[in-house]
């Protein structure tokens, strides 16, 4: 422990981590307590669960947790561990549920975790003390959050209120699943994230996404070449117009970037997008015909939100994308990916699942093969930080949130770290 | 180590034990030297090795043994490991040899474990010094056990003075082995363990062995309902009917509960079958139509014997199944499971492998199942040890064992293990 | 590291290896620092990468080289970890460039390791400090050689000019790659490299192997039986023979016996063969039509050479053939061998692969199911170190070696590993 205290005194502003970030059990180890274990997380959309009794399953390192719709219909996060022995109750990823009932000894539980039903035990038993645990949840706009700590941050009100405005008009929660995918990808968490939070790789790496997007996130006028021109002023055009749209249909239009000046840290955003404007077809076409929740026109941009420590979401006018990193191990992360459309759109009429998830899944595939190039790198004892590029400066805010997050759970030990710190010094090889 | 004493000390009787002792490779390492290196195991039967120079290997986490039947016709208990650079001699897991040739520079031993031949060695070299090491060996009614430590637990004599006359009728050491099987489950031993010790998650879970048992095990009479009085009667008749084959032949028939009372930890009962009352068949019918040993008739009852750390055996009329469990990795576990017949039953005449082992077969494959559900719920962070039900006694009475047979291993241990823990205490995160 | 010095102390000359050496994660990160890190590895052959641009990259543990011809046609060793980042830059075993590109941002390196294009970097950003690392590389009669660390061991020139004579006639530079295979081995580096340092075990292990050797080479004349007459004096005529052809080329002869005597250990000698006398073909027949380099005679004899820690070379009149061993985990390593011919060998005409290569992917495959044998037999705790036989007196060399370059290695650290020691000793279970 004392060991990552210095690691994180010692991060140089402006370079990447260094090796063990993304090597040691031991940082993987306070990760997931830290800040899998810390802070919000998205973990699936209650579009997923529509009705009392639906359920998913979602695992975070070696915890399972069962997000379920209870008979209230009032959304839950329990603890997937029976109180009796400790099975696993649910293995399946999805499904529905009557009572939860553990496959072991028949244990009983209400979808809100209580305990109604435990043979042969002693008289004095107390089924009110062995119901199954709860964790923190919260929705917005749709989104399930929850939280493993004792008390989680309590700014979540607060961006959730900055939030709820953007997302409102997509009815999320009315929404219809349409596909999901679970990536293994063999690569840190942290490494997931990383190339998540910028597109200085895109050019070279992204064929298909590419084509949507305006190249110019970072420009300003003095870097618009003669033969950029006609482009550039495509990219205004469609600009100005995305400001109408959403002065017409008062919709919040503001970036709102907050990725490192907060506990529960998060970039909002909408963007235009090239061609037609519309989604992430190639070219920015429309890739379901039936227009999700109240979007008002196709060329309604890409509303994006970033979130630390693990998720990322696209809201087009034709569908919403959502995408969560969890940790399996150190050099083994999943990325769960769910495509969203208007609960009304028929699959093989308004949208085919080739056609809405083609773009995605190749640029998943192309990250994947990135994250795992990197993993093998940085893993290399000879390898040391290198310096990122201006336009990584939200990687920048992703390792300074991670950063300081971690020094702030590691602040209370201190002072035996450095006592730690000073044995292990007389001691050390 | 101080940590796994302190474990140790507050176990909480009645409940499940904590995380880990089924996950960390600490404990598992300590079970390997404390329990299964210190105690008597079960490893395989007379039967398996008939004659001068048949053998069998058996795994206990890296450790490898050769049982061989000697010259002499002695069972001897021998590393599989050359005395020169430590090659395996052994990767069958059975066999018949004259000597032991090891594969690498032909060191030869004879099967009780003597060097022989060593070429190109200096005029020095002192055979006498280099024989496969001896591990000490038991047999008791055709069962063999083995213990790994220099001075094995004194009590075996005394244990096997009970069981041998409840085995003997079975003539165990005649027998043909009709049927193997290894099962990997990915679970710790000791969940194998205390899936064994209870038979309270069987009707759920075991359709087909349930249908030869009679479910009144821990029933008194106030238990018995209008509904289940017919069954009861029925139970009563074949309970006396069991007293009466056991008097009339001269066989123990008292229940000798000694699970968790010494080193040898064992119980040994006989039980009568519901249905045809014979065997475990369907309904408890007979899966091999000659009897084995001397068994007066084929209504003989389930002879069951359970021994600490590893074992278990069924004993039917018409054949015997034995059980052993070796530990693999902290998280994965073998099962052995043999079926053995009386040595002039013909296959495909008297029984069917099908007929004779589908039972268990399913039995097994359904535990490895909630063993394996059971391991991953035991460790994730949130488990929490939970009571146990009044039918799981013999689960209580296994950790009872195990617990207290670290505690005795730990013991000279203790006073290093304190200041250890308080070196830690003063560094700790 | 104080539990290492002490077993590096405590080792019995003429004994094994204690089982930590083969099995613990701790020696094998030691291995890779002090023994992979601090000397000379045999890696490649100039033959792999005749032409500016070509590479092949190198797995040491989880180091990644680049071996690159640069465009001043200098052999290159450079760090597969682009600066930025850290990325892998190749991935692909073997190939050619022209520049290096990342595959992630596109940081471009010229073939000698400089940066040459780093886009949206800081206007203060120095791409002079940016060029890949560099790893120490030098040639020998074609033979590539690395050493990872700052200041490699001195003595490689004294060593280059001893064995530069020897291979010289084979002009290895401008030979042709014929075939190369990698083999993993489920055993730690050391048991591959003991395994290779005797023919103790070749009689039983090597059928096609031993029908090219007189198996006289540890002999003297009273060993000779009179059924060995006619073979002995087959094997004095093939000596006199090649003293003959040696004499007549001006091709040195001498064995130079340096394993355990320098830091760069290595040993060089040249026998006849018999049958044919030839090659590796089956009773020593040639395998390839065309002679490699000057030799003046299919009669040339096997000149071997053995380098520690990590090859060995076998030079025949008409094939060159070397061994690389590459460390991936304690109990994982794998074997590079390189079959190489006159530039001009035609396949199909002068060799076919088969014909070629048959005898040795024999040998390395017996020797890789020993070697796995004996990885299982170490690391069961029930080894102890044995005595080798005197035809082992290379493995002994080896072992020496080994431990005296520890023994350096750690010599820095004594007095704190000392320490260390007394506290462990203190706290110890």
């Amino acid at each position: 422990m004392a060991e990552i205290a210095a690691m994180v005194e010692r991060r140089e502003v402006g370079y990447s981590l260094e090796s063990a970030f993304y090597a040691s059990e031991e940082v993987y180890d306070l990760d997931v307590k830290a800040i899998f274990g810390q802070h919000w997380l998205f973990v699936a959309t209650e579009a997923e669960i529509p009705e009392a009794g639906d359920f998913v399953t979602v695992e975070i390192g070696t915890q399972s947790l069962i997000i379920v719709r209870d008979d209230d219909e009032e959304v839950r996060a329990l603890r997937n561990v029976c109180r009796h022995r400790g099975s696993r109750l649910l293995e399946e990823p999805c499904g529905a549920i009557g009572n939860l009932v553990c496959p072991y000894h028949q244990w009983t539980y209400r979808a809100d975790g209580e305990l109604v039903y435990a043979e042969s035990q002693s008289p004095s038993f107390d089924k009110s003390k062995f119901g199954l645990k709860q964790v923190h949840v919260r929705t917005v706009g749709g989104l399930i959050f929850v939280c493993l700590a004792d008390e989680p941050p309590a700014d979540f009100d607060e961006v959730a209120s900055v939030i709820e405005p953007y997302l409102k008009s997509y009815r999320l929660k009315e929404a219809k699943v349409a596909h999901q995918t679970d990536l293994v990808e063999e690569g840190n968490w942290k490494l997931v994230m990383e190339n998540n939070r910028e597109c200085h790789h895109c050019d070279a790496s992204h064929p298909e996404l590419i084509t949507s997007y305006f190249p110019f996130l970072r420009y300003d006028e003095s870097d618009i070449t003669p033969r950029l021109q006609p482009l550039y002023e495509r990219y205004l055009k469609a600009t100005e117009d995305l400001d109408n749209v959403c002065k017409t249909n008062g919709v919040p239009r503001e970036l709102v970037h907050e990725l490192d000046t907060r506990e529960t840290g998060f970039m909002i955003m909408r963007l235009p997008l090239d061609g037609d404007g519309a989604s992430f077809g190639i070219d920015g076409a429309q890739v379901c015909q039936k227009l999700i929740g109240d979007s008002p026109t196709p060329k309604f941009g890409d509303l994006s939100l970033h979130m630390q420590p693990n998720s990322w979401f696209h809201f087009l006018s034709d569908h919403v994308i959502v995408f969560s990193v969890l940790p399996i191990a150190p050099d083994k992360s999943m990325v769960r990916t769910t495509w969203l459309v208007h609960p009304d759109a028929v699959e093989g009429e308004d949208y085919t699942i080739e056609g809405l998830t083609s773009v995605w899944k190749a640029t998943n595939d192309q990250d994947r093969a990135l994250v795992e190039k990197a993993q093998r790198g940085v893993t290399d004892p000879s390898y040391v930080p290198g310096p990122y590029a201006l336009v990584e400066d939200d990687v920048e805010s992703f390792i300074n949130w991670y950063v300081g997050r971690l020094r702030d759970y590691l602040e209370p030990h201190r002072e035996s770290a450095e006592r730690l710190g000073h044995l292990n010094a007389v001691a050390a090889q």
